[in-house]
């Protein structure tokens, strides 16, 4: 073989998905998708490429930098999505006569940052968000709280826990420890975020730098320390419990922030504890961003779920069902010799057992049985039928299981019997 | 409300998908998977943005025009994915020591072409591509013909040709008319193509603005009225009855050659008879492709799906399922009035019947009851919850079908009974 792209790569900080990847992200996909129509969200996509002006200037000069944009050769700004939710502000700004309220909206796509790539953090990769626009209610919070439970569970995840919080504690705990300028509180919010992954001491040090004192910090470390809930963070709570919620996974965390300064109310995120990697979602209450994305002025909550890190947590944590783990072929059909007659008795043999629901290939190379077995073992292909002169002699299949290596002659029927009781 | 982005529109060329259309497209990709599956075919998906020097010069001009290329601030040149062939010739001779040959891949995922956008045809649109790298088998071209037979019924559709030729059933058709000349042969090929949407008449002016004259032209039409498939045709055509498709279905076309020039073998499209649009699927063998795009040297035959245009043909033979037509949600629970008590039950309710399998929403904003019912009814939920102080002390439930209009008391398990009926 000529390798002429042998070293070709996709730029840094994008991946390629092959078939054993591929098999557990449509695994995930497909039962957040489910959860998600269970609770009433509803499917939603947007385009890959928007008008620069869209997406530009919407979250700071940070992001802006971050943001692809390109000219085409129309002599047009675009840009790729940055995330789902300045598309879908433009959605229900151009909607609303289709657009019935609230809303409750899914949105599995990918979405692109120029970040430096490092370790799970990528330049393109898969948000699943789901959001709730036209609603104030708490319960509105406690449906997406309970999503996230739910999903997480059905993907496998047991041990996690949602740290839940509100930017009202958050701004009380900085009121009373006499740190009440708009932009020291949001910078300091920042740095408390971090508890969890540095210690106080390290948080302190930040703080010094940052112009807080240390009468200031210690008040702070106190009233962290005995912050509670407020009524809204209560009712949420509560209501997330009554959804099904189990009280033990779903934390009070004083100091939980989310890095983004969006937030007017809760806040959440979900840490996969032994996974040893970031939070697989985060969310909470914005009711001014959508109006300040450009789209109308609506109450919204809502979260996103990582695929690239639930993935991750699943093999980290060697939760990866089995049934993703090999190909999806359940029989390989090999032909022993090349005769019309063969490949004849093979088509017939694999239309049957498709048409029964059980997914099955023709091994398609001229090459010997033992090669053929070899690709059916490399692909954890469970069983193989072995067709030759003698079986379109007999009329019968030799069949043979790969995990038990037991071998033998069966008619075509007596063969789904066995596919049928395995 | 304040519409800032009232008149936000996407690019042209580029759509939103609001849920009516998702709800199709998620029915219609799903059925394709589970299709590509049972005959298997694996999960790939590669990048959106690719090294320009990946995606240029391998189509010829015309189409280097139409690829979206950048500068990303690295100043590397960068481009978009225009189809999903060259990303996967990547992938091939990347990871030859992790792909086991055969390999029979598909890839669903948007792809960009700067084209000037036109009816059924967008900038970003959505590709289902099969293929089968590694075998140069008339059996792998018959088993992509059975897969594009199998989806298109599974998706609903029955009324469709699947017309097949082969390049050599062409260029036989030319020398015997005496045009031997390669450009020009390849250049009346792409004109004989367009039988079927233009008449004889206008393929014969094109052919004599192209150079031949009419004693070429009638031979022409001479040998297509007597053109036979040929030796591998026959047998491409008669293994893919035998692994299911109907004769009627599969129509020898002797003159169809698809616009790409790249084919070496077989070559076939299909046309849903009715739904008056371009073909849905088009493909064939292409033996050289794979190496001439940078990949290792490998024989590979296959075809795309167009999800949009398969969907464009559900919804204009008014083959759309009734199941998604409307919200997948079955029940939606109405609160009568505010109080916590209320609310309380209504959670009660909700995730007990979620936890039986049945999609439900709560409405989540303080409205007038007559205002929930039109939500339901707007989005074709059939069944509403209604619940209110009197339901909280009667334990009971207002249970109305929006379809029948009944309304009644019952308990929540004479409702799930009543639901587990309908």
């Amino acid at each position: 073989m000529i390798n002429v792209m042998e070293k070709a790569l996709t730029p840094k900080g994008f991946r390629d998905y092959l078939p054993r990847q591929m098999r557990l992200r449509n695994f995930v996909v497909s039962i957040l998708r489910q959860t998600f129509e269970k609770y009433g969200f509803e499917p939603l996509e947007t385009p890959t490429l928007e008008y620069a002006s869209t997406l530009l200037g919407k979250y700071g000069e940070e992001a802006d930098r971050l943001v692809y944009t390109f000219k085409d050769k129309g002599d047009r700004d675009l840009g790729l999505n940055y995330d789902l939710t300045v598309p879908t502000a433009r959605v229900l700004a151009s909607y609303q006569q289709e657009i019935k309220l609230p809303f409750k909206r899914y949105q599995i796509q990918r979405a692109y940052r120029a970040e430096k790539p490092q370790k799970s953090r990528y330049r393109e990769f898969t948000q699943c968000d789901i959001d709730i626009f036209g609603s104030s209610s708490p319960l509105a919070d406690a449906e997406i709280l309970a999503v996230i439970n739910e999903s997480l569970v059905a993907v496998g995840l047991t041990d996690f826990e949602i740290r839940i919080n509100s930017r009202q504690v958050l701004f009380r705990i900085l009121a009373d420890s006499g740190v009440l300028e708009t932009t020291l509180k949001m910078s300091a919010i920042q740095t408390l975020d971090k508890l969890g992954k540095i210690s106080w001491d390290g948080v302190t040090s930040e703080l010094i730098e940052k112009g807080l004192d240390n009468t200031q910090i210690k008040a702070i470390q106190e009233a962290v320390s005995v912050s509670q809930p407020d009524d809204v963070l209560n009712q949420v709570m509560s209501a997330a419990w009554q959804l099904g919620v189990p009280k033990e996974r779903l934390v009070f965390s004083p100091t939980t922030a989310r890095g983004l300064d969006y937030y007017t109310g809760v806040i959440f995120e979900t840490v996969v504890t032994k996974a040893g990697i970031g939070s697989v979602t985060g969310g909470g209450r914005y009711d001014d961003l959508v109006k300040k994305l450009g789209g109308p002025d609506l109450p919204a909550t809502g979260t996103t779920l990582g695929l690239d890190r639930l993935c991750d947590a699943l093999s980290i944590l060697y939760l990866v069902p089995e049934a993703v783990k090999g190909s999806a072929v359940t029989v390989l059909i090999c032909l022993a010799e090349d005769a019309a007659s063969v490949s004849n008795y093979a088509l017939e043999v694999v239309k049957d057992l498709r048409s029964g629901g059980v997914a099955s290939e023709i091994f398609l190379v001229s090459k010997s049985l033992d090669k053929q077995l070899k690709y059916a073992s490399e692909k954890n292909i469970p069983w193989v039928v072995i067709i030759g002169d003698k079986e379109v002699t007999s009329n019968k299949l030799t069949v043979k299981n790969l995990k038990t290596r037991q071998q033998e002659e069966l008619l075509l029927g007596e063969f789904k019997d066995r596919l049928a009781a395995s």
